[in-house]
């Protein structure tokens, strides 16, 4: 950040009055533009015994598989983002079921959610960031070819938590060193 | 937005080639100004028989009490940034126990994570953005006075949760029509 989205003028990386870290602000207008974590939501969608999973079309990861997720956008909760993410990289309609894992990764400022659906019918292909969308079973999971920790650690709780028949919420922290 | 803060020239809301809804546009430079909702994180800190609330020294809801939290940080967890809303708000110290209570606001683009939590000692005062700092029991809660709807249905789970002793996570959509 270099200008004021308020005013075009330019901005200072510095510690606002009464606050105890740096932000931007704007050195005419004084306004302070706060940056804060975003959250990423999707959906485990699972047929039968099988989990969707989308090879993604961009980067980062490029070729890899995921689960649909993206951005949570303003106006909309975090499950129907996990829906809508579903609906667009996946063209899959889901039954959600409840919030299933949650993970912070404060290197990059983002926190997952994903969320437990029922794919409610067959009818499913790639969206324009996913250049595949298949149905695997536990054994058929490319594991080494999953695209974030966050695709891997979901998984491995489903088919885990899948022999009791018990699915509570997954909280982690994803720590990694800069 | 009027601004683009990577160049200082002009931005206009319109939607980009590939997406499906409006964004700040850089009209010089095409960088695009993405806006997504933002978490508050907290705590619900207990002691013996009686919760902590924090009575607001500033807008919104000036004066009305509420619990620790406040938007979580880039860089920390959201437990992490529960815990340091509760040292700066009300001056104390907790062992945070679980996540427990999560809501959805999508008319304000907000995202509320309170975790249960104990208090490690008494020695608790008011930060600079509160002006009282008490211990309520159950009896004793200024329900008329309460900050925020959040803040009123995590104090109700709490108090029924209490009486099986068993503290599930609570995810609720606070909607409310513009």
């Amino acid at each position: 950040m270099k200008f004021c989205s308020a005013c075009g003028n330019s901005v200072s990386n510095r510690i606002p009055h009464g606050d105890n870290r740096t932000r931007y602000i704007c050195d005419s207008c004084d306004e302070i533009h706060y940056q804060n974590p975003r959250i990423i939501t999707g959906c485990l969608p699972i047929h039968a015994d099988k989990v969707l999973l989308c090879r993604r079309a961009i980067a980062p990861r490029k070729n890899y598989w995921t689960l649909p997720a993206g951005f949570m956008e303003n106006g909309e909760t975090s499950e129907q983002g996990a829906m809508r993410e579903t609906a667009e990289e996946a063209l899959a309609n889901v039954t959600v079921q409840s919030l299933y894992t949650l993970f912070n990764l404060p290197h990059i400022s983002q926190v997952y959610m994903f969320y437990r659906a029922v794919l409610t019918d067959l009818d499913f292909s790639p969206g324009l960031e996913s250049t595949d969308v298949r149905l695997f079973s536990e054994t058929e999971i490319p594991w080494k070819e999953l695209a974030f920790p966050v695709i891997r650690n979901t998984l491995k709780h489903y088919f885990s938590d899948r022999k009791t028949g018990a699915y509570p919420i997954h909280i982690e922290d994803i720590l990694i060193q800069r």
